[in-house]
This record gives structure tokens, C-alpha cells and sequence, in this order.
């Protein structure tokens, strides 16, 4: 196994429902990742010496993911040159927007790469993407990707066309 | 002068005249206290430094007064066991919606004691009533200080019944 | 027994599944604390009274707990020169935005420490570290449960790393 | 000059700029009314008095104005039968949201009669209209009120027909 | 039976599981009360009228409920000179801000009593205060059911009092 | 069959659920549709087709469903010269709020018509009057469903006048 | 002068200056249009029979344009078959978001064509297109009208690449 | 001049006085860049083109900037395999909420690496961050940056510490 390109670390072990669906696309593009938990609140020095060891181990981008007044991404952008990715994970309160608006309105000099509430699968996409503007095997994968994504939702229009609606509705469970 | 007891610290000199509130209200109730710059995002190490040392320095709470995705009053409190105000103050856009949520929503474990935006004088009154909470002659000039405040506005409200409110409201400027 | 140095109320016995994490806080830091239910709206002149006595009875600090038009915090703020934390208890709209706003938004003079929506575990280690800042022997024990928070922070990470996390997720349940 | 039946308080004599326009309503009404600065938080027992008085005072309604965490209106209501008319006042954040939110949003058993952010013309109506509600002398008035502000529609609808509207935008100032 | 003095009107059946607390009240303080469903925008016409025969039908408060884009509560206000209360009624998106906001925010001249999302009951209690203005026995209606009210709220502190708050909790079902 | 009027598109088969009552209304209304599955990120492509040969083939009304920053209406809109609907989808955090600002806030030029939060009923209705405001037929039809929608709350209202409004709830199923 | 086809109405002449920008669109695209000032609240029945008679006078859309409880483009629309279009105005608090919510949420049953807070001039384009859509002459100045957006982006778009951005934005005054 | 490794694009030229922040970074940095305008609305085919040309044309990263309904950057990153970083821009109402969610809360497959409202600075950096994953002099760059960022700080820092605050907050212009 070659060294991760990819790390993908979150507040709490209750968000990896959410943040697999990052690690998850990076096996699918083939991209060595790595895994943990790093609270920017109870583990504090750990987030500094992830962050700051980061470049150094090879690492090209980090996805981190919290909920509520999440401070992970952002801290561990304040310690590291490399593009970080911040993913809002939704809780119990607010639908999510605490986390969004926590990650998302970073100062000036220090920004977060933000993507949706719940969002871990496009910010694998996301680092996929930034790794690949300059490894145009990657791209091509990424272009890969867009022509199934583009032929699942031809294959879903066909069978609209094809059958009526409601009985469409009936198979997917309504 | 004798030792600091409380610590006022803001994101960026330009939260300073909304923070400096909090260091009037030290002056007034004869608090010693300390004002810094610490930068979540910008000086992380110090950051660690200050809330590492702030106990042993002898600061008995801390201020900490950010905007946006405002990180410094969380980081502070999970480094220190001192208890941490925090102090939402309001930028270009959203109302300071970001900064109280980002200061407010923290995990289990790691509370900040927030409040209203820009509320910096109400966290130097907290500040005070936490001193005070060891200290009879601090919570007496506490006393005195809602003393004063309801006198204020008793002499407005006996200003309001003697003239006619137009009257008043023309002498506001209004 | 001692005399309790923490009063825990709430605006209603619905609020208790929510409150009672600040009691437990208190047990697990050996504070004593006492419970009682005071609402703002139905019980203004025992509101007055507990807040009055509040400082003559040996309380060292007041948690609030109410949800909707959350008045009660602020209403014993308003009557006590001890430091009053708020809790936001979610009601059954809104997401506990109202409760939120209606506590941490008070006017100059009054400060209410408000701690996340249904943050009363939090409430209840600001209670401690208010407590502990005049008493370094509660210091300490705050500093130990940091160093816990860390420990299964670091536990979990171990874990993670040892197992595929795909595993990890199903025995989660997922 | 007979006793008030209206009072109309606010919490901050920075209110009456906007709370005033109640007062106008009531002279315009001719309904008697007193004007005075009533403190939530800062002179809560004369908030206990007031309310508990005004009954006896013969007062019919009262109309109360705050921002912020608004608490007067329904701390008022808590201690008098009377109906008490809310008027959330727009502060320098959030847009007047939390003091709409503290002013509405009254748990069960303790309802405020909520109008617009900075809404006090029409809380002066709805006094009106509820003293009306038994005195067909002041139902006659509102009605005469409603017409009025029929003609003035009216009026405006003519002059809108009859000139080029880019000209009664001009008329306006634009 | 004697005349109605309450009309209480809904948008939908689908508001009557909401919207019956105010009928429940109103049986409480013994108010003769009706009950109709009024379509601001599926039966326009029949607003009018109940509207405007209100007052001739010896109606003294209409109660009006809907969800969405509320327009009964404000409509109904357009064309009376009687007092409307308006229940904002939760609905399958935007945790009834969006009801809220539609019946609050009336413009100058046309106000409604508005309480909170889905509080029909205090819609209830406060028609019973507004009738209240002006009949003492009901006034005396009203304070005894608030000296109700504190007596369940002393009868739970006791109870919290005298047993383990986990036994209480337990009894609650937690 | 004759040709479609009505082009009926969702970003998603998961929308279908939500967007069926618009093609159930054009049934209703016996308006020839289409329903297809048109992603702006996923197939933008035959999002541009789709628009640019909507004219030539006939349609008359475009209705666009999307949830998140639901791009397709706006997208379609900017591509066609025809009437475009957009539906905010609700999706799984923010309560629908995402893809109601992202559908209604166009900038001039480009409008979509924007209905309420899943209102995909309303779209189709919308678009039958847009049809019928050169159809007088279709008109006519539009009027007779506006009096069915009326008939149908006056038998409502009939039954809650001659059923005890418990017995109402019960058969509701409350 | 032929009848015109498009309504533009108005709570109140303060919503002029916002809505005189669909009568400049009609202008522009040459279509008759008349405009009014007719309020929900104000003058119901002028209301009432602008709206039933809308069809008859050969009206084929309506642009109702108001702020706050935005009520009048729903309440037209209840009492008409034609296509409504709802503008919601920006008051002096809440940034719009109470206009449009009270606009766009409408039950099932009654759309409201909803643009953007202040898109007068979007709707005045969206009701030439519901005209348009069975007017070829008209979807051609349509065409045109985007052709002309097109072009004016296109100038800019040069004269950005043809000049140091630094003097684009001393041009435009910054 | 080599070739343009950064496009920055923006919906309108009124954008430019927030994006060209964004280009003042790259010159910072020293990156080359490309500045244009390209309007998702009015403007479609230039979007496709400019997007789908992009990565043969030697971009690595595109920057796009949009208020309102902001679909620019969702559409171009629809067309390309290159990251997008988008900026909200703020508009005339709701304080920039509506370009943030119609920005970040993309669906799954096709991510936007969003920065806070209003911020082009930031995307400027994440930019030079997302070229120098690859590139380590770039990075050093960035490492220099924060250091002087935090030099800058520091500066402001010992000005605070030597100075009364109040004549800080004089020299400040308060």
C-alpha cells in the first residue's frame, strides 16, 4: 500500500455514518485515504500535530467533517497550507445549519473548501477533483464517473418514458 | 497593579470597539484585566500558549470575542479548565447569525458561556459575577451596579410621566 | 449533606429528560446541587423568591433550563447578582432557535451564559469551571475529565485504525 | 381627565420612538392611556407591581414593547388577567427575529397578543379594538378608522390613473 | 344556549386536532363558542360574510388558525372591527415559520393577536382575557385558573423534591 | 394522443413522489403532458436540449422540480422563451428553505415562477391556468375546480356544525 | 388604446417605486397593461371585484406585488381563474423573507407565480411569456430581449478582457 | 505570460468589486489567472463552452463568484472535471443566505468547494492551495502567507499591549 493521498478525520466516531461516504468514493477512484477521529475540542493537540504533520506524511487534501459549532475544519486549515475540505454534519438541532454557517464563514487568509450538509460524498469527489488538476489519469476517472452518473439517469428517464408514472411510483415503494 | 484576573482577547483589532466594552466594565467594577489579539485562525500557537498558561498565570475567566466562523472562544475552552465567555460580534452579513452559532453550538463536554452579539459588556458583567461568585465585596458592587441600573431607568420613567411624550421624544432628537 | 452550591431549574417537568444532565454533571464533579421546577409564567413570585435567596442560601451559581419564550434564565438573572447559565430546551417548533434567541439575546446589564440547545451537560461543566475558579481542587478533577474526553476521543481512533472502518460502522449498527 | 384604560410600557425609553405610535393611536381613539418605562430586567419588581395593579388601576389592556430577548410582555402577562399586546422592537441584529420569537412564542396558559416587528400603531389598534369589543361607541370609531384608510387607498388608486405613473414616482421623490 | 361570543375558524379540518385546544378552552371558562371551517382562499366569499356579520351575530373575539401562507387570520381582521387572534399552524415544511411570519406581520392598520406556532390553547385564554376586559366574573375565571396552573407546577416541585430526579424520570417514562 | 402542452422534468426519479401531483393534475384538467428526469449537474446536456426544442415541440408550460441548489428550473429557464414553474423539493436537512431561495431568487431577466415547498399540485394548476389564459375552455374547467375545492370545505364545514368537534377529531382518527 | 392584458396591482403606493419595473417590462415588450393600488387589508371589496372581474375585462394575468403578511397576490388568486404573479417587497425588516413566505407558501389548490424579493421587472418578463405562450409574435421579442442580456454580458465580458481589471472597477466608481 | 492556471468568473460585472480580491491573491501568488464574465442565465452557452474548454485550455482550478440564485458555480463544475470554488455574493435582501445555500448545497456527484459570503479573498487562496497540493514552491508561498498573516497579528498584538486601549481605539477612527 502506497502512502494516503487523502485525510479524512471527524469530531466523533457518531460521524462516520456520514463520513464514510467519503472514504467510500475514494476507493472507488482508487485513492489512498486514511482515516480518523480528531476532535478539535477534546483532543486539541492531536489536531495540531495532525495538521502540521500533514504535508509532510503526503497527504494532498483534508476532508473533516462536524457537527454543530464545528471548529475541525477550520482549525486544522489554520495549521496546514494544504486545501482542506469541510463537510457540516447535521444534528440534533438546526437542521444542520450551525455547521454549515460554523465551517463555511471562515476569515480571511484561512479558507474551507465547504460542501453540502451531510455532504462526505461530494467531498470525496472534491478531493478526487483536486488531486486530479494535476494527474490527468484521475481526471479521466472523474470524467468517468460524470458518463455514469450522466447513463444511470438516462437509464432512469427511459424506464419513465416506458412505463406509467404511477406504476413507476408503486416500484420504487409509494 | 496586581495580577490579571480576567483575560479579554478578540479575533482581530477590529472587533476592539465592540470588545472594549468588556474592558470598561472591569474598569468599573476595579477588576484587574488583560486585552490581547489572539487569532484562532491566524495565530493558532498563541492561541494554545495564552489558554495553556491562563490558569497558572492566575486569570480566573477568560473573554473571547470573534465574528463568523468565530473559533476562538471554543478553542480557548478546550484548552483551559477556566470558564470562557463568548462574544458573537456581528459582520458584514448575516446578522452575526454565524458568530453566535458558532460559539454557542458546542459539543458535549467543551461549553462556552455565550452571549448576545455584541454583547460585550454583558460579558464583562458575567466575567464579574463569576469573580463574584467567591467574592462578597465584588457581588456587593455587583448589587450596587443593578442599583444603579434601576435607577436609571426609574429617573426616565418619572422624566416620561412629568413632560409629554412628544416632548421627550423631540428632546431624544427624535 | 452540605448545602448545595449549584440550583438547577427548569420551566417544567418536561424539560427534566433534558435538565437531568446537569444534575449528573454535578455528581460526577461531587457538587452539590439541588433540583427544582420554577416557571417564569406560572410561578413568577416563587421565581422571584428562589432568585432573591439564591446568594443567602449558599448558591454559588443558577442553571436555567426553558424552552419556547424561554424567560426564565433571564428572569432570574434579572434578580440575583450569581451567574445564571441558560439552557435552550428544543420545543416542538422551530428547532430551539426560540429558545435559543430568547435567552442569549438579553439587553445591557443582564447577561444570561447560555450553553447550546439542550447543551445541560454543558451547562453543568460551566457550573464546575465557574465553581473551580476559585477552587483548585475542582480544577483538577475538570482537568481529569478533559484528560478522559481525550482518552476515549484517542480510544475510538485506535479502534478505527485497527478495524476496516466498514466494520466499525456495522457494529455502530449501521 | 379620566383614568387610563391603555397602559402602554417599554422596557427601554429607546423604545418610544417606535412605541409612541401607540400612544398616538390611543389620543387619536380618544382612549386614555399612561406611558412609562417599565425594565424586565432591570427594574423587575415594578414590572410585579405594575402588572399586579393594573387591574385594580382600571386598566382594560396593556401594551408592552421590548427587543432582544423581550421578556416584558410576557412577564407582564404572567402576573395580570388582563390582555397584554406584545410589540417586538427591532434591535441592532437579527432583524427584530428575537424579539419576535420571545414575544410569540408563550408557553400554554400565558398567551401575549403578538403584532409586527415595531408594530405599535397597530397595537394601539388592537386595544381598541378589544375595549371595543364591549363599547359599540369605539367599534363605530374603528369602523369610521377602516374607512378612512379605505379613502386614503382610494385617493391614491384615482391619482395613480390619472397621471403617468413615472410622474407620481417623481411626486414621490424617486 | 345562549349567543356565541367566540368564533373559532380554520382554514382546514386538518387544523382541528391544532385548533380544538381553543374550543377545549373556551368550554373551561364556560364561553359560548362556534366552530367553522373558513377557506381564505377556497372559500373567499364565505369569509366575507362571516367576517363581516360578526359583530351584528354578536361575535366579541374571532380565534382564525391556518398553516402556509396564512392569510385567514388577516383577512378575517380586514373586515371587522372585532378583535382576530391568529394561530400559526405547523405545517409539512419550515417548522411553521413560515405561518407565523404570514399572520404576524400584518401592515399598519389591521392588526392580528397573534400567539404562537400551534398555540391554540393560549388563542383560547386569550379571547377569554379579551371578554374579560370587561366582565369580572370572568376575570376572576381567568386568575383562578392561573392559581391552577402554579399549583400543578408546586405539586410537580414537591414530587421532584421528595423523590430521586431518576425515579421521577422514570415515571415519566425516560 | 395529441402533443404534450406541459413538459413536467425533475432533477431526480427521488422527486417523483413529490412531482406526480402535477401530472395528476394535468390529467385531472386533461391537459397532454410529458414527465421526464432531467439533472442540470448530471445530464446538462439534455438539460439544454430539452429546453432550446421545448418551443418547436409544442409545450406551452415547462415545470421543473429540484431539490438542494435545485438549478434545474432556473437552467431550463434561461435556455427557453417558455413560461418555466419551478418546485422546491424538500430534501433532508434545512427544511426545504435550500431549494425554495435557490428557485425564486433569480436575477432580472430570468424568472421562474416559483411554487410553495413541494407544491407540485399547485405547479400543475399554475401551468393549466397559464394554458387557460388563452384557452376559455380550460378556464371554465379551472373555475368548476374552484368551485369543487369550495364545495368541498362547506360539506366539512356542515359536518363540524352538526358533529360534536370531539366526535369530528375522533373519525379523523385523533 | 386596446384593453390591456396585464394587471399590475400594489398594497400601497410605497410599493411603487419597486413595481413600476413591470410596467417598464410591458412597456418594453409593448403590451397593454393597467396599474393599480388595491389593498388586502385596506379595501377587501375593491379587492374582491378587481379580481372577479379580471377575466371578463379580458385581463390575462395579474402581477400583485406587497410586503409584510403579504396577502394580496394569494387573495387574488382566490378569486380568479387567470395566472397570478406575486412580488414580494422588501419591508424595513426581516430582508423580504416575510413577503415571500407569506406569497409563495399558498395551500393546494391556489398557486401564487412567485418571483424574487423586489423582481418586479421579473415578473413583468413572466407575464410576457404566459402571454406569450400563445403569441408567437411576442416569444420572438422575447427571444430578442435574451439576445439582448446576451449582448450587453458579451460587451462587458470585452471590455474586461480588453482593460486591467483594476481600471474596470475605477470606472465603475470603486 | 504563460497560460492562465486560474479562471475567475463572475455571473455580473457588479460582482467585480467582490471578486477581483480573488485576482488580487493570484497576483500575490503569482499565479497566472484569467478574469471574465459568464452568466449562468444569460449567458448558457458561453458557460458550457467556457467550462468544458477549460481543462485543455491549462486551467486547474476555476473560481466563480454569483448572488441571488447563484447557479454559476454549480453549472460550471456540471461541465468540467476541474474543482470549482464558488463565492457567494451578497444581494440586496436575506444578507447573502440565498447565494451560500444555492452554492453549497449541491447534490451528490457533483461538488462546489464553497467559501464564505462574499469571500473572493478566500477563494483566492483556496486556488493557489489547490494548485500547490502539487506544486511546493506554491506551498512555501502559502506557509509565508500565514506567517506573515500571523506577524501581522502579533504586530497589532504588541501595539495593544503598549498602548491604552482607548487611544487604540482613538487611532482607529472611534
Amino acid at each position: 500500500m502506497s502512502k494516503p493521498l487523502v485525510g479524512i478525520i471527524m469530531g466523533s466516531d457518531s460521524d462516520l455514518p456520514v463520513m464514510s461516504a467519503a472514504a467510500a468514493i475514494c476507493e472507488e477512484f482508487e485513492i489512498e485515504f486514511e482515516l480518523d477521529i480528531v476532535s478539535a475540542h477534546r483532543t486539541p493537540e492531536k489536531l495540531v500535530e495532525y495538521s502540521k504533520s500533514a504535508e509532510a506524511r503526503g497527504l494532498k487534501v483534508i476532508i473533516a467533517g462536524a457537527g454543530g459549532a464545528a471548529h475541525l475544519p477550520g482549525m486544522v486549515a489554520s495549521e496546514t497550507v494544504l486545501p482542506v475540505i469541510g463537510v457540516p454534519v447535521k444534528g440534533s438541532s438546526l437542521e444542520g445549519m450551525d455547521s454549515l454557517l460554523s465551517i463555511v464563514q471562515m476569515p480571511g487568509g484561512v479558507p474551507v473548501a465547504t460542501v453540502a450538509i451531510n455532504g462526505a460524498k461530494n467531498a470525496g469527489i472534491l478531493a478526487a477533483q483536486i488531486i486530479g488538476s494535476s494527474d490527468s489519469t484521475l481526471r479521466e476517472k472523474i470524467a468517468l464517473y460524470k458518463q455514469e452518473m450522466k447513463a444511470q439517469v438516462d437509464a432512469k428517464s427511459e424506464k419513465l418514458k416506458n412505463i406509467e408514472y404511477k406504476r413507476y411510483l408503486k416500484e420504487m415503494g409509494n
